[in-house]
């Protein structure tokens, strides 16, 4: 994996399919929380934010999380991070607002590329590559075709009307 | 619940019974991932300090959160935080060396409480009454008799000889 | 400080100035990093929730923690929770949508009172009483006149035209 | 950047001057704060153990955080992450005690590389490259000659005694 360009994600080829030509678009606030006493955000509240952008995609498709791990049962199906490629460009501030952008890459049989960016108005602050699989009862699970078809298909709306987002 | 003073930890009564005249010391560091833009630590890092040190008092009595869950089965018992008075009276700073101060108060049926204290040096920065109770399957369960045994009657040496800890 | 019950948020007192009668109201997701290994979210977090909370609520008076910081120069004012007591009633899950709800309480010369509650829907999860202070290059300061003044008189469209929340 | 194999902190090369030849160790615990509803470490967590053991490194070093930050002055002085490559090989469970190791990597003038692994006993569960630098005043700085030179020839009994550590 390596990290792409910002630019990327910014003039993404609108033409290709499965790439990240329609990157979702999260809106979200700094808080106290994410801050550290440097005075800028925590490096790791970022992977929070990037959390939030990638389940926000996911529903916004109507895959949520609560409902695959109780219909995984005993098992418990959820996603997990498997390898991120993280460069971190300019630092967040207290009461920023900020958008999580992530668009869907490769879909594998048991795993789903995503590459994502934060930024502030036109500046990229932080640009991801991330690599998620499907776990239950503590082996990775093949990626069900109702979500795989889902994220190879997204719906021409997903980047025209994103709801509650920027 | 009301918050006690600090020197109610400090100047315990020893004599008395199920109070808290034997408090767990937990020795932790602040790292940057605890504190905020304002300098100091952030307020609900201090949570996480006191969870700790509940954590590790258990863990000294034999009770391990990862064993009650698992012995809770399908219904998954674990303990939850039902009440708590806190009197933040001092603030930390990144790279102090602080001490958790866990007491053992009164034990219900169903609820334990406990007294804590947060400490730098000789400052105390924070205290904090705590009521716990047992969930399991979604509703509250009686504190099982091996548990609620335990925290009756703490171990002689769990004042003299803190394992691990200042 | 004592824990108001639920019914006092739920059901203000309309006419009472500068009491809770009109709780602002911040919706919010509950994601990942909410969450804790018992299923439900993590107890800290609620703090968390909290204070986006009371952010908001400044913000919406038009008083922002960075500019507060910004004018305090050096000294770098911010501020920070004296006490707090919680009562937690239910637990919240994994891609629940909560409603933190805040109301200005009784403001002193050193420090401002705020009643809180997460509810999800009608259902009350966690009451709290929290207690917050001005601090400026290590010492209490007092609460300038134009932030008290604006909690004191909150304006009318507070409450009926909250915008970006519920 | 590139994730190297977990092997390559296993079985150091102990003859290579700079190189991870000599890992730092830090022994954490995993606590409920760590955890998400998945029964497992929340990802992010691992940010924070790296971070951690980052932290303890250098202040065996007599590197400080703080001391760095004050001796900034009003520039404020302070370690930013500038990029991460990171390999999720395992799961963590509450309870948990884990290692954190740390090896030193290339030190250039303005940025140091870092190489981090998570072990929970002699499983790998996780393996971190990581690049950081020095920011004051909102621009990088040059790594002062004091903290470059400790890096570059870390002492002897770094390895051999590990203060604090497994």
């Amino acid at each position: 994996m390596k990290t792409g360009a910002a630019a990327d994600i910014a003039r993404p080829a609108r033409g290709e399919a499965g790439s990240a030509a329609t990157p979702h678009r999260l809106a979200l606030r700094v808080y106290y929380e994410d801050t550290d006493f440097s005075g800028s955000v925590y490096h790791a509240s970022y992977l929070r934010f990037l959390e939030r952008g990638r389940t926000e995609l996911l529903r916004a498709l109507d895959i949520e999380h609560s409902k695959i791990f109780a219909a995984g049962g005993a098992r418990g199906c959820h996603f997990v991070v498997r390898a991120m490629a993280l460069e971190f460009l300019r630092p967040a501030f207290m009461d920023d607002l900020l958008s999580v952008e992530t668009g869907i890459g490769r879909i594998g049989g048991a795993s789903i590329e995503m590459r994502q960016a934060i930024r502030r108005g036109h500046e990229f602050l932080l640009t991801a590559d991330v690599r998620i699989a499907l776990v239950g009862g503590g082996r990775a699970r093949r990626i069900p075709a109702q979500i795989a078809d889902k994220l190879k298909a997204p719906p021409a709306w997903l980047a025209a009307v994103p709801p509650n987002f920027i």
